[in-house]
């Protein structure tokens, strides 16, 4: 069966996340539901990375096994049409080869996470941005960061749920912009590592929010990862802000 | 009674536009029902300009009158309480001279407009931009546009239903902005003047869209103004790219 590599957007505001459950919308269960569309027997799509309810993506990566050797083209503008009632979008799609992989072959995961200082309420980007009433330290944040950033025990900002089967990673990058914003101010977290905890981003993003408000010395960020405790982390904070930017393959099936 | 003038942010996707309708949801109507909570008796307030069905503003301003000598903050803060059910937002509020007048007081109108080429749907940015399936040029949109410049008759540009007494305007500005956006461009047309006519933006980013396509010759933009003529004008484009983005009085009432 020919495979092919799907890149997705979404807005992840009406969905029960990415996988695929019997009672519940879901990213997964609609795309499979276009693809079933086209072709009554397409097995089960794997993804990059398992968004959970309220995240959304700028890109995605899954893949699919069909029977017909469709364009790539063609393939991503039926199932565009299929997809039209939700807010999925297929912005790229690429032939691979019968054994790529999207979730295993993926070198490393991009999320970028919003957060916006105001104290209106936003409009625009209701269910965009994660919004606080109250200023922050981008400096102070910036510090706290620093602590996390290569191989660590990640416990502390990690689900209990989690199932990952260690909670060792590398964080290879966590940077943070200040922008003007309509009124406020927007922090955007940029986070690199080649796989992530369940809730690790909305973990670290939630505890360095503290940091920012001054709830928190930037200090806290080492001793809390350190504890290697799930109590020692800072509020989750929510998901609508956070999005799967980017995801990188040794060859990105989307080039060339 | 103390006067108020309200900085305004909505999004227009659910609303049937600014002006109150007796059996539809409008931004005036909401926010005269949130000041309706604070005070029984509150007075019918004016705005800057009145928006069309879907279209949204990140500074409509407007004044109302109040019985009570509110805190400006208090009552802002009040406001959106009561609107939070609404995607409106007060942004800023002020206290100003009993007869200074949101509508007559304004010496400009900043209008722009979000045009996004990408042939996979948006997703994120649904009803907040329009989208086109084809590559625009931006060099020709900018020359069809510099025609425009000016005092002219925009006849040609207002729709049949407008109310102005006079078709002749000075139009200060239209300058068109190319960006990278996730999978193809972004185009945002920046239009100022002293007052718009109705449908006039909208009558003028859809006609220089064909300009962009290459339906139409950038020369085509001075004819179509010149035989002052409404069928002349190129299709009027969808209302969810425009935003009602700033208005200017001689003494700003929301700095200082």
């Amino acid at each position: 069966m020919p495979r092919f590599a799907l890149k997705i957007e979404y807005n992840g505001t009406g969905f029960s996340g990415w996988q695929r459950q019997s009672d519940q919308t879901t990213v997964q269960g609609e795309i499979e539901n276009a693809l079933q569309r086209l072709e009554p027997d397409v097995p089960s799509i794997a993804a990059a990375g398992r968004t959970d309810a309220g995240v959304h993506a700028l890109g995605q990566v899954a893949h699919c096994d069909m029977v017909k050797d469709w364009d790539p083209n063609r393939l991503m503008g039926a199932l565009n049409y299929h997809l039209k009632a939700h807010a999925i979008s297929i912005v790229a799609c690429a032939r691979v080869a019968p054994d790529w992989h999207a979730r295993f072959d993926a070198t490393e995961r991009q999320y970028r996470f919003r957060l916006v200082c105001r104290r209106a309420p936003v409009t625009h980007d209701a269910r965009l941005v994660w919004q606080v009433g109250h200023g922050l330290d981008l400096k102070a944040m910036q510090d706290g960061a620093a602590h996390l950033i290569g191989l660590h025990d990640f416990t502390t900002f990690r689900s209990v749920m989690c199932q990952s089967k260690s909670p060792v990673k590398t964080l290879d990058e966590i940077s943070i912009v200040q922008a003007d914003y309509p009124g406020g101010q927007e922090f955007t977290f940029f986070l690199r590592a080649r796989s992530f905890l369940h809730n690790q981003v909305r973990s670290i993003v939630g505890s360095l929010e503290r940091v920012g408000a001054g709830s928190w010395d930037p200090d806290r960020m080492r001793t809390a990862l350190e504890a290697a405790d799930r109590s020692a982390c800072g509020p989750v904070c929510p998901p609508q802000g956070l999005y799967l930017s980017h995801v990188v393959y040794q060859d990105d099936p989307f080039i060339g």
